[in-house]
């Protein structure tokens, strides 16, 4: 069968590339060839994954066909048997294909070694599933399950930092005589994470001026008096869908300029979410949000090394991957029901902290809808 | 050791490239452009980063110059500013780079858009960093302390098998009226790890057929009379070096065939250790554990669709990758003082159960010395 396009090939670990994992559905730590026609799916493993992926290919007849190869069944001989590039081009020659599609991200030493033996490689210019920006029911409760966990983590968080006491230097107290670290609350994130199968290696928990840093993942004391962000996203460890959830807390009473501060960040975070809807360009969510903040005077700007204020875009996709597309920032592009992305508008400053407020909508005909609420709390 | 000429680019994710990490140890979930001529290394990173990226290399300036850039500082314009190609290509024009040499793994797309502006790429075919190899003392300590993690997990693991008692319907029950499931254990498993800072995403504990394929994880109820394969690879959250650990537990007495196999793998793992030294080639070692249950008459073969017996290496090198170099396997290559390696020979028949036995150990100047020492027990 031919083709104009070319056939689609992508060799990477399913536990690394999303586009592979969301073509074959089949999990695996270790890399393998995929190569996918117009009606027939392909996967090269190795002898040792062979067993798994063939009653995984046979499940998965049902959305289509899957074809499992071996590299011996290939015809590859054993000197050549450890090079992945060598199980490509046996299937490609195997299949007569004559031009392949590969992703930008397609590793340059095979590209290289398939040129030399005259295959034709096409560089994707845009995704290679596009269908995956919009989630299917099925996607959509797995991604509501791990969103669940990143919300029940997130109560008892907060409930930590709630019912801790002040020390008189000022430090949140764990109990009368340790005092309370970012560690400790990522350690109760993980536990209720955990407990519902999902796992979040980098969960922030970030005080003070740690918070003023949006990768920054918290370390040490927690202070009274100084805002803490607390950044939950969690990847589910049977499905591998994520969720993404932001609340920042203040313990005790916030001097004025922070309470104004918080203030913004929660009008921009509802004027963001008020603004989704089908057929909105995603640049317009952004503007939405820098706007709310303008207007309330805080500035975005560089301050001799560093950048201050809104420095982040409005949001991101999430699915398989915890940052995919759409992305809303100043990047062209068009919302459409059925994405499922945050919204999470932040401000940074050394002399007041950092303030970022998160949550996961799906873009319906009508709007958007929070797909589990979560409370929103900043004094605590 | 080989030298490399011309400077060397690697674009990727430090969380994803552990050739970028080792090479300027600054942790970023999202890609930047690293380049390293002979005295400094260079950094492009977003704006957001910047900060964070300039104290860093300012501690750094002790083990070599860390530069760290802007796309701004590099004069990309605000249009292609989001494109990691145009990053490169600008801080190889502004140091006048004329030739770069790239990993395997570079991604194709942005090679191609530098080969068009005649940029020459070379793709390096060794490691780009041979001396990750061989650990300093430093690493060492950080290898050590995930493998102390994972020992203690494993304790907690077999403890809670061994404590268990059997339904009459051969299950292992965890309260007089709840069954015992892998996924019990492998939460006890990740409550100890996350103790000590560590996480692994994929934690193994499977019994009966499940336990005959590797890179099953293992799910649902456990029961007595068959082998359960624990194994436990977790990775620091704060310096990222992993250790690795695998026990096979039998609850109750074991029938002599399964015996038999235990002690044969057991026996492989020592063998194996036994052999284990400087300059020793690496296919020596797995030979001598394949010899060894070869000799006990445990035969390795294709059954139908899936290969039994020993279907594995010996075992791998291990540091800031779980799978790095050296391999104990068919290929070529020799054991150098320093290396990091596991021994884990296993076998695996649908008839019998798996089994497999994983110690890390250090190559040292004599031979090899254990890392963190853990009971090696079977019948529970």
């Amino acid at each position: 069968m031919k083709k104009l396009t070319g056939e689609v090939l992508i060799i990477d670990a399913p536990d690394r590339s999303a586009d592979l994992y969301y073509g074959c559905r089949f999990w695996a730590p270790d890399p393998l060839v995929f190569l996918m026609q117009r009606k027939t799916r392909h996967l090269v493993v190795s002898k040792l994954e062979y067993g798994r992926a063939e009653k995984h290919a046979r499940v998965q007849q049902e959305v289509g066909k899957l074809n499992v190869w071996t590299p011996d069944m290939l015809g590859v001989g054993s000197k050549k048997r450890v090079q992945l590039s060598e199980w490509a081009l046996a299937l490609i020659r195997h299949l007569e294909v004559q031009q392949i599609i590969v992703p930008p991200t397609f590793p340059h030493g095979i590209a290289d070694r398939l040129r030399r033996s005259n295959v034709h490689i096409k560089i994707c210019k845009g995704s290679l599933f596009p269908e995956r920006e919009t989630k299917t029911k099925d996607e959509l409760s797995k991604i509501t399950e791990s969103q669940k966990a990143a919300t029940e983590a997130m109560k008892a968080a907060i409930n930590l930092i709630r019912k801790s006491r002040v020390s008189p230097a000022g430090f949140l107290m764990l109990t009368k005589n340790q005092r309370l670290h970012s560690e400790h609350v990522q350690r109760a994130i993980q536990d209720v994470l955990l407990d519902r199968r999902t796992l979040c290696k980098d969960v922030i928990v970030a005080g003070g001026l740690q918070a003023t840093d949006p990768h920054e993942r918290g370390h040490g004391p927690l202070r009274a008096c100084e805002t803490i962000a607390i950044d939950i996203f969690p990847q589910h460890l049977d499905h591998g869908y994520w969720g993404d959830l932001t609340r920042t807390v203040f313990k005790g009473t916030a001097p004025t300029p922070v309470k104004r501060m918080y203030a913004a960040v929660k009008a921009a975070h509802d004027a963001a979410i008020r603004a989704v809807g089908p057929r909105v360009a995603c640049s317009t969510i952004h503007e939405r949000a820098a706007e709310t903040l303008r207007k309330r005077n805080f500035k975005t700007e560089i301050r001799g090394d560093t950048a201050v204020g809104f420095i982040h875009s409005t949001g991101h996709g999430l699915g398989l991957e915890i940052h995919e597309s759409p992305s809303l920032g100043g990047r062209p592009g068009r919302l459409r029901a059925g994405n499922v992305i945050t919204i999470e508008p932040g401000l940074y400053y050394p002399e007041l902290g950092g303030i970022r407020v998160e949550d996961t909508v799906v873009v319906t005909s009508k709007g958007a809808r929070t797909l589990v609420a979560c409370p929103h709390v900043f004094e605590v």
